[in-house]
């Protein structure tokens, strides 16, 4: 028995992080070709756009897929991010466990310091090849370039090769070529849907997407960066008690008030003082002589306490009207019927980590009716394609049943049915994954509840507008029968009494009650003709602005009368007071080379009319007049 | 932007494992309360089965849960192992990713070197509290005892105490015991069911759960400790191209052949000309001067080669007969009509991984009929609770048409539903978990492929069994009416002709053509006195062994006439020659301390006959004698 015990001691080892990693990379992503190929372009993809962002650089990315083999492809990434300093460079790319962000608490895609440098490691172990970097910072006038594979026993960097090359045509950028084992597949779970998803949640971004050859592009949609996020201090609202007792433990502060206060967000002193009669502790102790029993006490308290939540500035949620933007550009392809107004919840905790959920939903026209609706899922920005079954998503739309928003949903139970489109985003400083691989949100339910609760916010829109459909076409139907028969009759009946035939407009005014809008675009030999008729058939007198989403933010108006007072990524008229049973009409135009597919489903808004007097228009999204003001100060 | 770069660069750190596992936490099976409190135990049961096993003692392990605070509890697990020597102690049970199975081929249940480290990490980030060792290896007479915690930032153990203690009742072994935040539930995913799916599928094992005073026993079913595994060279089969080139490149041997020969399982020297002559590539060439292009051309050829499966003495599977004892043993509160014999599959390889599949079939009787089938998931012998929807073995049975095996389906889609366990058991070298908390089997083709043709082979004894219940029973009714009536009307018969009643033995035989077995259990005063009556109703003479279970290996036979040969965890009575028309008893008396429920459901094997000639009993399932043999060379 003896030599049993210690011979099965003296096997005990260390094992290298990178041997581990090596050993399990299913969970980082790579347990399928498919999959594998997926997961190289999503993480260099999470790491150009944390760059861009931070470096507040309107990204531009590049990907590229290249046969080279049987199920062997060349995968690039290429950014115009800041760059990679030459000493770093190695680390960042093949190193494992090697980030910037792991100890910041703010919303960023990459989060471990693993994924580039697991692709590296993927590349050479599926090929046996090694991956080669190119980078250039803006004050350097060429670019470093190494050739690099991960030593996984040591898990560091082994730099087979270094160069410096020029890079004329990038001022500044990052760019990785590695060759994996993988297979490209088009569908659900390809390349092509998780690019075209990212574009729809970060309409900021420009997609160049080349396989094989074959190039599509994902065109910006807002020159509107993300408001940058900013690190905040932990919240102590379900912090866990061992580290709590430990930042007790290691906290320089002499007093208990000033840890509480210094080290977590959103405790001031008059919350200290709440907070510690209600465990029964002294504000002044020390904090050095802080028993575990006196951090539980403190922390029962806290629950027990009003504490505001955390600060939202470390979150960046995608706001209404861009993921609205989003969806329309990359859905082209379609007519749907309605874009419910998307949902942004406010930020909430779990376990101190602020998070945020948001809604978006489209409904009806040409959308495929048949199977289950269809699902985009994301976490910080970023798609998520795989385990969608194990998905809190998935778990909150199962809850609800949407039977009573208008979907279909057999028995109100599981996936509701029919021609719509969900997208869910959760932002949060740290998206609870159910493994490394982040392919899905796991069901902790403050997460799942507010997911729950978004979705029935957005539906809401839904029924209404499903609802009010029916008004609408009663009212439009109704207008169309006094605009055309009245006169007619009025001309008629005045002829036959042999007098001038009267103004109508009052008439018209008291039958239709409504601010009716009307915006129609006809091709006009090389331009295109927009125009945007306002009828104020309402009693009293308004003061009306127009807002005008742009097909792109780079589309140039070439005339417009009345002036627009804003014209960036949207158009926006303030018209002068209008009188009641008075009209107005906009005319502008566009360069002719846009085409038909471009200007429709161009939605107008207006401010000044509640959403019951007005016909043809939405009122404005509470979100969007703010950051027209943003911009204009920009500008 | 300069400045940008930098700064963005100089943020860049080295993250440690201890902080990425802590930060983790879920995706080592920490991720909601219920669930932490099962890993918890499961992680050191696992531990001390593996030990246990690798020392050949018969698993002898005390699970204590005590309740000691609100959402808090004191989780103690003890084993009858071969004990760990001091200096090794803090490492194992305080250092992630240190382990001895973690470079071994072979099945085992722990494997990455993290299980009871996160155990005790977890305890102290949710408590603050350390975790408390014992060990004691049997050259000692006393154990040591250390409290210790994991310094997270350095991944290493810190000890806070260390003392000597006796510790009489146990002649070696280890306990620990930690404190953690969890809630104590019952129920599917409770760690009840945890331990009593354990003691299924380990029926060689007792495991004892003390759970705040209430002991609950789940005894020992058998004395046979499974088979010790081996640890086997890598099978080229599916080996990464990266991993080959570097073993290429890190060999000692001069020449290919005997590289590939010595380093990996499986190849013989005429393989390698095989081998060799498909790639085109010589078989006395340095594996030194091997490019990528070579290696990818060898393990190319290796594919349209035909290489011998990988040796299987690196598995250890249950084998039917045990895990039909398994499922009696704990089951026994219900009255299956039907046990079906259970099937282990060949082993097969995924990705040179080999693995194996088996699987178990109850069906019927008092079992609950409503609701979807119960599926009991094992991975190397270890349970599977969560994440059911994600795992290979619902993949599989989801893929299966189950209304042509006699269970209710609705569309022949989904999941079967009625009264019925299935019981799946995977093991390999590697078992491809979708992630570290180890709660699903990834859908690795090959693997579902094998658990739908195991769950295949399994159903179709469901299917059998239900058609030739029908048979049974026309047969069975026959032979009352022949056994009971044919004797009157003989004595009736003969009265009227005024003879002697002639001797029906022969007439029935020609009636009935089969083997009829009739066993029975009385209780006698202090004993139960059981009989065995065989009636051979058959043509020929036979020679017929008779094998029964015992309700325990450890019930002792009072007596029995006659004498079985074989008396170990079963009886074996060889009879002689029984001629036709002739039937044989065997008489024999249990201990009375036994309770009805230990003898219901006792089967008969009889081997000697055919099943279609059989009634009343099953013949031998092909993997039992076999044991029986090793047993009796054993004692």
């Amino acid at each position: 028995m003896a030599s049993i015990a210690e011979k099965l001691a003296d096997k005990h080892k260390e094992i290298s992080i990178g041997e581990f990693f090596e050993r399990n990379k299913h969970i980082l992503g790579f347990d399928s070709l498919t999959k594998s190929l997926v997961t190289a372009v999503k993480e260099g993809v999470d790491n150009a756009l944390d760059a861009c962002e931070e470096a507040e650089i309107l990204p531009d990315i590049i990907v590229e897929i290249e046969t080279i083999g049987e199920q062997e492809y060349k995968v690039c990434v290429e950014d115009n991010g800041p760059g990679i300093p030459k000493r770093k460079i190695a680390n960042v790319f093949a190193k494992l466990l090697y980030g910037s962000r792991f100890h910041d608490i703010r919303q960023s895609r990459g989060q471990q310091g693993i994924g580039v440098s697991a692709v590296v490691m993927y590349g050479q172990l599926s090929t046996g090849k090694p991956t080669l970097v190119r980078s250039k910072i803006i004050e350097k006038d060429y670019a470093t370039e190494l050739k690099i594979t991960l030593d996984t026993k040591k898990n560091k960097p082994d730099i087979l090769s270094q160069d410096v090359v020029l890079w004329e045509e990038k001022e500044h950028g990052t760019r990785f070529e590695t060759c994996i084992e993988g297979l490209l597949r088009s569908g659900e779970h390809s390349v092509f849907e998780y690019l075209k998803n990212t574009a729809i949640v970060n309409p900021h971004t420009q997609i160049t997407f080349i396989s094989d050859g074959e190039t599509i592009v994902f065109k910006r949609a807002t020159d509107q960066l993300p408001p940058k996020t900013k690190a905040v201090k932990p919240h102590i609202e379900g912090i866990e008690l061992g580290t709590f007792v430990k930042m007790m433990k290691s906290t320089e502060r002499r007093r208990l008030s000033s840890f509480l206060v210094n080290e977590f967000s959103r405790i001031s002193y008059r919350t200290v003082k709440d907070i510690c009669s209600e465990a029964g502790i002294g504000e002044r102790a020390k904090p050095s002589e802080m028993t575990i029993e006196d951090c539980k006490k403190i922390l029962k308290a806290t629950g027990n306490v009003k504490i505001m939540a955390p600060e939202t500035d470390c979150l960046s949620p995608i706001k209404s009207m861009l993921i609205k933007k989003g969806l329309k550009n990359v859905l082209k392809g379609y007519q749907p019927e309605f874009y419910a107004p998307p949902t942004t919840r406010e930020p909430s905790v779990y376990s101190g980590n602020p998070f945020q959920v948001e809604v978006g939903l489209v409904f009806g026209g040409d959308l495929p009716s048949d199977g289950p609706v269809k699902v985009l899922r994301y976490a910080n920005r970023v798609p998520l394609l795989y385990k969608k079954s194990a998905c809190a998503t998935t778990t909150a739309i199962k809850k609800i049943d949407w039977r009573i928003y208008g979907l279909d949903q057999r028995g109100g139970k599981g996936m509701p049915s029919g021609p719509a489109i969900i997208l869910v985003h959760v932002a949060s400083t740290r998206v609870p994954f159910t493994s490394e691989a982040k392919d899905a949100i796991a069901d902790i339910p403050e997460v799942v509840d507010e997911i729950e609760k978004a979705l029935r916010e957005c539906a809401r829109n839904l029924r209404t507008h499903l609802n009010k459909g029916k008004r609408r076409k009663k009212i439009s139907e109704k207008f169309m029968v006094v605009n055309d028969l009245l006169p007619l009759i009025a001309e008629k009946s005045a002829v036959i009494v042999g007098k001038e035939p009267p103004s109508l407009e009052k008439v018209m005014t008291k039958i239709m009650g409504v601010v009716y809008v009307k915006n129609t675009f006809e091709k006009d030999g090389k331009k295109w003709v927009g125009n945007i008729n306002i009828n104020n058939f309402t009693s009293k007198k308004r003061k009306l602005t127009v807002y005008m989403e742009k097909p792109y933010p780079d589309t140039v108006l070439i005339s417009s009368d009345p002036e627009p007072v804003y014209n960036g990524d949207h158009l926006k008229w303030k018209l002068d007071t209008l009188k009641s049973s008075l009209s107005r009409n906009i005319r502008f135009e566009y360069n002719g080379t846009l085409v038909k597919e471009d200007l429709s489903g161009i939605d107008v808004y207006i401010e000044g009319v509640t959403e019951t007097d007005l016909i043809g228009a939405d009122p404005l999204p509470d979100d969007w007049d703010i950051e027209v003001a943003e911009i204009e100060e920009g500008g």
